[in-house]
């Protein structure tokens, strides 16, 4: 008898976490023997924990589809971690509790270090509660800082949009630099690892030209290093572009632009440390400056998405429902990468045991000797990311996303306060 | 006898000027019983200036014709403007040196307000100075300001980037508002006109998703009824995506972005109306929020180009050589609108004495009565702007944008100091 699956997305969404959903989907619905009917969370977990379900069934194929091509979270995601077992029973309980009115088998979580560790918690409950569950977790992070991976869903699209835009942006200022601004400073994601800030050092692929200067929350700021950089490059090439991690913090691990806001995983709200280096450069070198901030133009943009990355996420959802259906569960796909000239790769299998809770920052010899620069074995492993392009279909001039019909699954459990 | 021609690109580039520049190098190529030679100025008007003039010629038509996919000013451009002949003769004196010791008969400057004073200025050289030459404006602003004409080059691909980007950021902070981001807000170029704000009203496909709110520097702030609008669609719709224009001014024409106000640690805010409006939002309303600065990256973005404004901006190009050729001078090639659907243009010519220093802001019936959004009006006049997309070619991931030679013509004159 199939029983039924769920599927939610969790934490920062993606260019392409909606793919995975479709990979999850479209594959289980060819697998009728194992998987019913595939619902998902209105808002990831909390749809679970609220009975709020999407019945994916009244979506047509054409539009499961069309998630390949339409950024954001078709389904709503959440930031809201499982207390343990022993912290919060009632939460199982209840988890339980809507899973058995709906016949659920199969639970896959679509996210990342946090979500592992969620998902890994839920693998749990067949053992502890004794209700029989399959779960897989679907690995997504624009941070690209999950372990055993090669690399995370998400993370390529926003590696080739700010490589991209830096290197646009670098031809800009470039231009201006002569009677104008002198130094651009671009601030990207990356609370702890600089994945993100080492994928805009792939636009500079002749020496001398943007980025010139690197941030990373890897390396400690020293302000005195990084202002004889700047002022270096401008002399040299008349202008400088920086770019920059929101993670860049100084030598106490104190972050440069920490807001004070904590979301609901205890992390601090960042945001704004292009304004905070900018006003540094002015003051102290007295030079024109101009900085953006990204935030989530960056992860947002399926425009200018990883043709590769796009078909990884793609590839991580249907790998999760085979491996689910032939019956492992606690594990998530992997990306292997088994050659990288020209680069190959293929789906692996690893433990949440393994990865839950687990950051993968920038190995140290990624990065150069002075610390604002990528090393060729970086370039090396970036490259092959971001490569390919997938254009969304556009219509009027817009990109042509599409939006679900969401349709509640009917409630059949009491109320639930979260 | 044929005279050579110079071009210079002048003020804020953009992701389309370079097409202009092959519009009117392609073009002279095409005018030899006219014109010679095609020099451009490096860094702009200043390449006149010191002598400092770059030989188009020296460059393949392949990488010329690849101008039209690449942003940024290929020649360099400058901020710099002449001041009266009254004022500086010494300057004018200088061009016409140079002018002279290079056979230049034809002069063409490529860019905005400013820029058509500094072209009309130079145009009046013939009777002011007895310096026979033919001088012919070619139009390019992001601001979208330019009087006469339907529209401007390079507004047409910024205002593509907004809306997508705000279009994509909506689906992001629509799919994390449940348990996090409740407001996001943008902040784009436009110091006094609100064009490109009202470009991202476009992402506004169907009633009730990004952007709710906009911002526009034609409308005096009104911190309450901004405030109460934001509630409003939070409370309505979960979340509130805002567009902003760094241009936006308080009931006493003072920018906002230079309010001098402090954040939640006592850092003097650093510029930039987005982080200033969320700092708003969060001590007002309590509600977390995100904040994206496009800045370069918006006007740099040739990736995500609109294909109708590159092809007005190579057409502007081709137009001025062809009226200079034909002996008009202190003109500018305009974009004419000759029907709306479907969408049609034409190219027409006015003087710069109507041009220069006048600049056209957004007609009050192009925003909402609120203030807080765009008409029907004012979709029906930006829709065809952003028709049509012009992907340049991608290699390794990355655009492939092309880098001139951009050789230097051997100096005749003595030096000069600026």
């Amino acid at each position: 008898m199939p029983r039924n699956a769920f599927y939610a997305q969790s934490g920062g969404v993606t260019a392409v976490i909606n793919a995975s959903a479709a990979g999850v989907i479209e594959t289980a619905r060819k697998h009728r023997k194992h998987i019913g009917k595939v619902y998902a969370g209105r808002n990831g977990i909390l749809g679970a924990l609220t009975e709020d379900l999407i019945d994916t069934g009244k979506d047509s194929p054409a539009a499961i589809r069309a998630l390949k091509n339409t950024p954001g979270g078709a389904f709503g995601s959440a930031r809201y971690k499982l207390k343990s077992l022993e912290k919060n029973r009632r939460e199982y309980e209840r988890l339980v509790e809507v899973f058995k009115a709906h016949d659920i088998g199969y639970f896959f979580l679509n996210g990342g270090n946090d979500s592992a560790d969620t998902c890994l918690k839920v693998s749990q409950i067949s053992q502890s509660m004794g209700y029989p569950l399959t779960a897989v977790h679907v690995p997504k992070t624009v941070d690209n800082d999950l372990p055993i991976t090669d690399c995370c869903p998400g993370f390529g699209s926003v590696a080739k949009y700010v490589a991209t835009s830096m290197m646009e942006a670098g031809l800009d200022i470039e231009s201006m630099a002569k009677t104008s601004t002198k130094v651009f400073i671009m601030e990207v994601m990356g609370r702890h690892a600089g994945w993100i800030t080492a994928a805009m050092g792939l636009a500079q692929t002749q020496p001398g030209i943007a980025p010139h200067v690197l941030l990373f929350p890897e390396i400690a700021f020293d302000e005195e290093a990084f202002l004889a950089a700047v002022k270096k490059n401008v002399e040299k090439f008349g202008y400088c572009a920086v770019g920059v991690s929101e993670g860049l913090q100084d030598k106490d691990g104190k972050f440069l632009a920490e807001s004070g806001l904590k979301d609901a995983f205890g992390h601090s709200q960042l945001g704004g440390v292009a304004p905070r280096i900018a006003e540094l450069v002015r003051g102290k070198l007295g030079l024109k400056h101009h900085w953006a901030v990204a935030d989530y133009l960056q992860r947002a943009a399926r425009h200018i998405a990883s043709k590769t990355d796009l078909e990884q996420s793609y590839a991580v959802g249907k790998a999760a429902v085979e491996f689910a259906v032939k019956g492992h569960t606690g594990v998530m796909p992997t990306i292997v990468r088994t050659a990288s000239k020209p680069y190959r790769w293929k789906i692996g299998m690893a433990p949440l045991t393994a990865i839950a809770n687990v950051e993968k920052k920038m190995p140290r010899d990624f990065i150069t000797a002075d610390g604002f620069h990528i090393t060729q074995k970086c370039r090396n492993y970036l490259a092959p990311l971001i490569a390919g392009e997938a254009f969304p279909p556009f219509e009027a001039g817009l990109p042509r996303y599409v939006r679900l019909k969401n349709v509640a699954v009917k409630k059949k459990t009491p109320g639930y306060t979260l």
